[in-house]
């Protein structure tokens, strides 16, 4: 259609992750079909969620305040989980016994798109493993290349400081099925087989 | 996480149509990565259509204009298109050779969902036939339970007035694969077969 507006609001939607032109218009005929103050609720809450939230000053996780709340709390074990976004933090919250403290990459080393370890958040973390009395650092990053590649990185630069270096183990999921499972996840599952 | 302001707008996202949780957080994530002017500017665009963008006085399309492109258009045929909703209108508009207007619904008769014929855009298609000249109304409402229902409804409306009332054929889709075409579908391409 020619109209102006519509189509600058679809072309907006289109740069949402995952979102083509076909789903693009589906949400902008949706958003036409609310109230007008719909429309300004959402919009509003965009523009507060972009002006009040930042960077926690300690491990780079979302926060609308100066420290995040996991780097706030008190008593927290001795470990920082690295992983590559915010987004996986609230993955890993989700596992209730882990009482250690976070530090966001905000990427991984990628060559291919010239992201080398300048480019994402590794050098807070050195400060972070002395002025913390840090003793392990589980490095969470997504078990691809990259991740492989950035986890390498890390554990190469902190063992000097004679802090442990871990990887999630690497394994058949639970409620997987052998049958559909890849063959270097397999071999990486039978590599770390345990006693049962 | 317990980030207000991330959370009303990740509830905001789940408002679009077939969006989740996940998804909605995938888009908070997105945005909060923008830099604050491209946040902007997706509100703005937002706001901008929902103020500048109205019904069509004639077709009840939407439009930024008083009348919408359609309704403006000289040398129409005198025949009416009627859709469920203005995105309808969008994907008839691909068909080049019809040179028609459209008269947009905004819903079909759903009893179940209480909705009956004055809670949808009928009324203003009977004076349209007549200050329009109208020769023949197309009813291109979705061919399900209500927007057959819808078309029936419509047609028994309009043929007191002398005007043509049809319904775009229901058949075998093209590139489909007869194994995969269901049995009423079938039933009805097979009743409508033509002569080779």
């Amino acid at each position: 259609m020619q109209i102006d507006a519509l189509n600058r609001l679809i072309n907006e939607f289109t740069k949402l992750p995952a979102v083509g032109k076909k789903t693009a218009e589906r949400y902008a005929y949706f958003l036409l079909s609310c109230t007008e103050d719909e429309v300004h609720n959402f919009a509003t809450s965009m523009i507060d969620a972009k002006t009040k939230i930042h960077y926690c000053k300690i491990c780079a996780n979302f926060t609308d305040k100066e420290i995040c709340e996991v780097c706030a709390r008190q008593n927290k074990e001795p470990i920082i989980c690295v992983v590559k976004e915010p987004k996986d933090v609230e993955s890993m919250q989700k596992v209730r016994d882990f009482n250690g403290s976070y530090h966001v990459l905000h990427g991984v080393i990628n060559p291919l798109e010239g992201k080398g370890p300048n480019d994402i958040n590794i050098r807070s973390l050195l400060t972070r493993i002395s002025t913390e009395q840090i003793k392990e650092v589980i490095v969470a990053t997504n078990p691809d290349v990259e991740g492989e590649a950035t986890a390498i990185y890390i554990a190469n630069l902190l063992k000097p400081l004679g802090v442990k270096v871990t990887r999630p183990a690497q394994g058949v999921a639970m409620g997987s099925e052998l049958e559909y499972t890849d063959a270097v996840t397999l071999q990486k599952a039978l590599t770390a087989r345990r006693e049962i």
